[in-house]
C-alpha cells in the first residue's frame, strides 16, 4: 500500500463530508445583525414557502437539529397513548439512536425481520392483529427509511400500499428521510418523484434529510397532516430540538433547494457509488451481492485484506462474519476519488 | 417615535445576535475535505484539551446542539433511579424548556421560590428530609443557573456552600451555564474565577454556554466527576444531542476560547447593560429596581409606553402586571446601539 | 400515660384499617372456582352496571390496584403530548408518589399555591396564558383532589366553575377522589351529591376510592369521555395496573356500592372526627384552628407532648414547625375508640 | 359435545383459578384492627423472615401487586442510564405487558429469537459487542424467565452460566419468577433446587410469583443485591406497586410459605399437566410436541375442533396457524377435571 496515495476524500460515511459552498455562502449571508430567534425570522419564513412548494400546500415544517431529533419529534407527534412503532430491523430508530426513541416516546418498537430493509403490507397486517388487546402494545405508527439503511430503495407504490395498510388499520405512517434526496436522485430525479414517494403516497410524517447531502447541520421534520403539524412545535421543543438562531439552519436549507441543488449532490454521490462498483467488480477478491441503488457499496473483501485498506483509507466494517465492509459516497465524491480508491484496492488485492 | 431611527441591533435577546467573526473564519477553516464523524476529529481533540485547561484535567467536555439539551444531558449523567431536581421556581429547566426534563428524565423538578433567582443552603437542608422516605421523590440533584435567569450571580463561595450542601446529603450539583460567561466577566474576568465558581467549588456537572455568546450553535457539557463522564455519551446520543459533523461545533468552540475571547464578549454585553442602565435610569417613567449585574436590564415602564416602543424596536414583556420589561444586550451591541434605544426611549417618554 | 389504656383502634390514617365484613364475605363468596382473568367474569360485568348507575350511562370503570395508580391511569388517559397536569402543591400526585406521575407520564405538574387545598378558576385562567407558547410545557389536564389532602371539600358548583374554565381553554378535569366518599358523605350523604359534584360538574376521569374506605385493595378509574375511556384499557395494563384475577376487587367494591355502604361508613368516619373534634377542642393546649369537614383533624399540640401522646397511641406530624399533628379516624373508628383517646389525650395535657 | 358435562374447572389459564383456602384463611387473621400501612406491621415484617430462609440472609423482599409491576420495579433497580434489557422473543416483558417497560423504564428491550424460550451465553456473548459503542443500546440487563412462557425450564447449571457470563460483562440478571414455583417442583422439589438456580447462580433480582399458585393477589420482589435493594423501595412507590393495606399481601404470602405449600400447589399443577399429556395423546387427532414440564400443554388439534371445544369448555389459542392451543391447569386442578376434560376432547375427536 505505501506506492499509492489515498483519495483525498475516503469512503467512511457521507457525514464525513464538509459543507457545500452554496451552503457556506448562506451561512455568511445569513450572519448580518440580529433576528429573532426560534423561526421567527425572513429565513425560515422562506424556508417554509419552500418546502410547500415541494410537499404541497399542506406541509408544516419544522427545522431540527439531526436525524436521531429529527425522527423523535415526528414520531412523537404521530403517537397515542400505548401505541408501538412497527419498522424494520435495520431501522436507524431501531439500532443506531441508542435507545432515544424507548426513552424519549416510551414506546415499544416493534421491528421486524427484513432481509432487504423494506417493509411489506402483509407485516402491517400481521401486527394489526394486535389492535384492540390491552395486553400488547398497540401498533400505532408505522415508520419506513426512505432510502433504507442498507441502500435499498421503495418504489412510491410500495410506499403508498404501505400507507393504505397502514391507515386502514388506523396507524400512521412515518418515513426517516435521513438519505430520501438519494432515493429521489434514484427514481428520476424530479420534485414530482419526491411527491409520489411523500405526500401523494400517504405519508403522514417524514424527516428531510439535508446533514448528510451537503449542510453543515440541521434537518427538517415535515407535518403532512394538521394534527401532527399541531403538535409538533410543542414536541420539538421539549424534546431538545428546537434550534435558538434557527436562521442559519433555514438559510441553509434555503440553499440546498435552490434549483434542486439537493437532488443534483445526492444524484453526484449515487453516481459515484455506481462508478465505484463498476471501478471494483471485476477486481479478484472483491464480490459485490448487487449494484448500487443509492450511495453505498457493500462489498466482501478477503478478510485479510480488510485491516490493511481500512489503515490506508478508513473505511467501516458492515458484516464482521462475512467480511462484508461498507463503502460510502458523498456529494463531494470525486471522479477521482473513486479511481484512486479503486486502484488502491485493486493494488492491495493483486499486490 | 417617528423621527428617530431605531437602533441596528436591537434588545431583545442574546440569541438575537449572529455568530463572532471569529466564529465564521473558524467554520471555514474546518470545512476542508472530510472528517471523521461524532468526534473523532482534530478539532474536538483540540477542544477537549482547551477545555481542561479551563477546568482542570478531570473535566470531560461533550459537545451538544443547544442549552436545553446540554442541561437534559447533564442531569440525566447525574440522575438516578426515583430522584428528583432541586431548582429555583426562575430556573430554564423549570420554565423554559416545555417539560423536556420531565419528559426525557422521568423525573420530579422540585422548584424553590427564590425570589433573586438564587438557592441558599438551607434550601438544600429542607429538602433533605425527604431522603430515605419511600414516598417522596428523593432529592438526588441541585441545579444551579449561573448567571440566573433574572440577571443575577452566584458569588464562587456561594456556590460552594450550596455544593457543601448537596454534597454531605449525597446529591450531585449541576450548574446551567447558558451565561456562565456573563457570570465569570462580572467577576474577576478570568479563567481563575471561572475556576472558582465551577470545579473548584464542587460543582460536579455543568453546561458551559456558548450560543448567546458569538456561536451561531453549539454547546458544552463538562462533567467534573468520573462518573458522570462514564455515561454521558451514552445519555447524549440517547436524548438526540450529538452533533455529527462535530468538528463544526468544535471549531467554533475552539475559536471562542482562543485569547479569552469568550471573556471579552461577554464582558462587553454586560458592560453594554451598564452603559444602558446609565442612559436610561433618570429618564422620567423608567424605573430601574437595581442595576444590572450581567447583560440584562429589567425597567418598569409607563403601561402605555411599552407597545409603541416595542415597535419601533422590539423587546420582550417581562412582568406584564408591574409593566416590567426586559432588555437584553448581546457580544455584538455597541454603544451607538444602546444610546440610539435609550435616545428613543427618552423621546418617547418625554415626547 | 401509664394508667389509661389506648383505644383498640388508632388515629394514625384510614389506610391502618382492614377490610369491612362486608367486604371479606364478598371474597369468600367470589371465591368459587374458575373465573377469566383480567375482567371477563360476572363481578366485574356486575361492577359496571353498579358504577352506571352511580355515574350514568356513558360511564366507563377500570378497576385497578391503588391510588396512585389509578391517578397515574387517569391522568395518562387524558394528557396529550407536551402537555402538563395543574395541580395543588398539597396534591398527592405532587407531594406523596415519589414523582409516578413525572416519571411514568413524563408530564410535568405545575404545582399552584393553594392555602386551602383547593384550586380556584382564576389560576386556571392565569395557567392558559402559556397555551400556544412552545417554550412552556402545555397545561392540558386540571387535577382537583376531593376531598382535599388537608380535609376540605370542594362545593359542586366549585368543581363546576373549574370544569367549565379547563374546557373552555381546551383543557380536562381529573378528580383524585381516594376520599371522594367522604367528600359525599359531608355533601348530602346522597348518589345525587356524588353526581353533582362529579358528572354533572363535568369532570372527565376520577378515581373512585375503595380502600381507606373498607376495601382490602382495589379502586376504580370512572372514564366519563368517550375519548378517555377508549385509551384507558390499554393505559392500564402499560402502567402495571391491571389486576389478574379481578373478580375479587370487583367483588369487594360491589359489596361497598350495596345499599350505598360505602357513602354510610365514609360518614361513619366523618362523624368520629367530629367527635373526636368535640371531644378534644376544650383541651387546654389544644388547638384546632377548624372544626373537620371530613375524617381528619389537624391540631395543634404543646410540642413536648407530642412525642409521648405518639408512643402511647400512634399517629403522624403534620407540619412539624407549628406543632401540628393529624389525626384520622377510619370506617371502623367507634365512639369508644374516640372518647378513650380524647381522654388520653386530656389526661396527658392535664398530667 | 352435548351429552358430556365439562370439568368444573377449565383449562385456560392458572390465573383463573381462585385463592388457596389457607390463603383465605390468613386474609381473615390478617384482619384485626388497625396495622400501620405501607409494610410497616408484622405480617410483612414475618414475610421478610420467611423470605430469607428461602434466599439467604442477603435477600431483601418488597411486596408488589402484580407480575408486570414486578418485573417493572425489578429491572427499574437495575438499570442504569442508556442501559438496555437483553430478553427472549417469547418474554412476557416483551410480548404481553403492552410496553410497560419500554413507557416506564425508558429502556429498550432487546428480544432474542429462542425457539424453546431460553437464551444461551452466546447470545449474551454477542450483544456485548455493542458495549462502549456510543451510538447502541447497552445491553444492561438480562432477563430470564422460569419456567418459560412455553413451558421449558432452565437447569440451575443454565442459569449460573447466564450469570457467569451478564456478570462478566458488567451485565446484571433478573429473573422473572412468575412461575418460579412449577420450575422449583419440576426440579426437585426443594428449597435447595430454589436457591440453586437463583441466589445460588448469581441472579440479582428475582421476582417471585405468587398469584398464578394461590394467591388472591399479590407478588415479591427480591433483591439479591445491596444495590439493587437500596433503590427498589423507592422505585417499587414511583412504579405505583406500593400496596397501602400491605399486611394482607404479606399474610397470603406467609401461608403459601408454610410447610412448602407453594412447591406442593405448583407440583400439584405440574402433575396434572402430565396427567392430561397422559390421557390425551393417544387421542386421533390430538399431537403433542413434547410431554409437558411444568403446567402448561400446547397440543394441536384439528382445525375444526378447536372453536367447538372451546365453546363446551375454554382454553386459548397459542399457534392460530399450526392449529395449536394451551391447556394450562392450575393449584386446584383435579384428577376428574383432567379426565372429565380428556374424556370430552375424546368424545368430540372420535365423535
Amino acid at each position: 500500500m505505501t506506492t499509492l496515495p489515498p483519495p483525498a476524500r475516503a469512503f467512511a460515511s457521507d457525514n464525513a463530508a464538509g459543507a457545500h459552498p452554496a451552503v457556506m455562502e448562506a451561512l455568511h449571508e445569513a450572519n448580518e445583525g440580529h433576528a429573532l430567534a426560534y423561526g421567527d425570522d425572513r429565513w425560515t419564513a422562506e424556508n417554509s414557502a419552500r418546502m410547500r412548494e415541494l410537499f404541497g400546500p399542506h406541509a408544516t415544517t419544522l427545522l431540527v437539529w439531526n436525524g436521531t431529533g429529527a425522527n423523535v419529534v415526528g414520531l412523537a407527534s404521530l403517537l397515542g397513548p400505548a401505541q408501538a412503532v412497527i419498522c424494520t430491523n435495520w431501522a436507524h430508530i431501531n439500532v443506531d439512536e441508542t435507545g432515544a426513541p424507548e426513552r424519549i416516546l416510551g414506546a415499544k418498537l416493534i421491528d421486524l425481520d427484513c432481509p432487504d430493509g423494506k417493509l411489506v403490507p402483509e407485516q402491517i397486517e400481521d401486527q394489526a392483529h394486535a389492535l384492540g388487546d390491552m395486553h400488547h402494545a398497540q401498533p400505532g405508527v408505522v415508520s419506513l427509511t426512505q432510502s433504507t439503511e442498507i441502500g435499498t430503495i421503495y418504489s412510491a407504490d410500495e410506499i403508498a400500499a404501505l400507507c393504505e395498510t397502514a391507515h386502514r388499520h388506523g396507524m400512521s405512517v412515518h418515513l426517516d428521510g435521513a438519505r430520501l434526496a438519494n432515493a429521489v436522485a434514484a427514481s428520476g430525479r424530479s420534485v414530482d418523484a419526491l411527491r409520489a414517494m411523500t405526500v401523494d403516497a400517504g405519508v403522514d410524517v417524514l424527516s428531510f434529510g439535508a446533514t448528510k447531502n451537503g449542510l453543515m447541520y440541521g434537518e427538517a421534520v415535515v407535518c403532512l397532516t394538521a394534527r401532527a403539524a399541531m403538535v409538533a412545535p410543542f414536541v420539538r421543543k421539549q424534546t431538545t430540538q428546537l434550534p435558538s438562531k434557527m436562521r442559519f439552519v433555514a438559510a441553509q436549507l434555503n440553499a440546498l433547494l435552490r434549483d434542486d441543488l439537493w437532488i443534483d449532490l445526492a444524484g453526484r454521490a449515487n453516481e459515484m457509488a455506481m462508478r465505484l462498483y463498476e471501478r471494483t467488480v471485476d477486481i479478484p477478491g472483491v464480490v459485490h451481492d448487487t449494484a448500487p441503488v443509492v450511495n453505498s457499496v457493500f462489498p466482501h473483501l478477503p478478510a485479510d485484506a480488510i485491516r490493511p485498506l481500512q489503515e490506508w483509507c478508513f473505511f467501516w466494517d458492515w458484516h464482521v462474519a462475512s467480511h462484508q465492509v461498507r463503502w460510502m459516497t458523498a456529494w463531494d465524491t470525486t471522479e477521482d476519488d473513486v479511481d484512486q480508491f479503486a486502484a488502491g484496492v485493486r493494488h492491495h488485492l493483486l499486490g
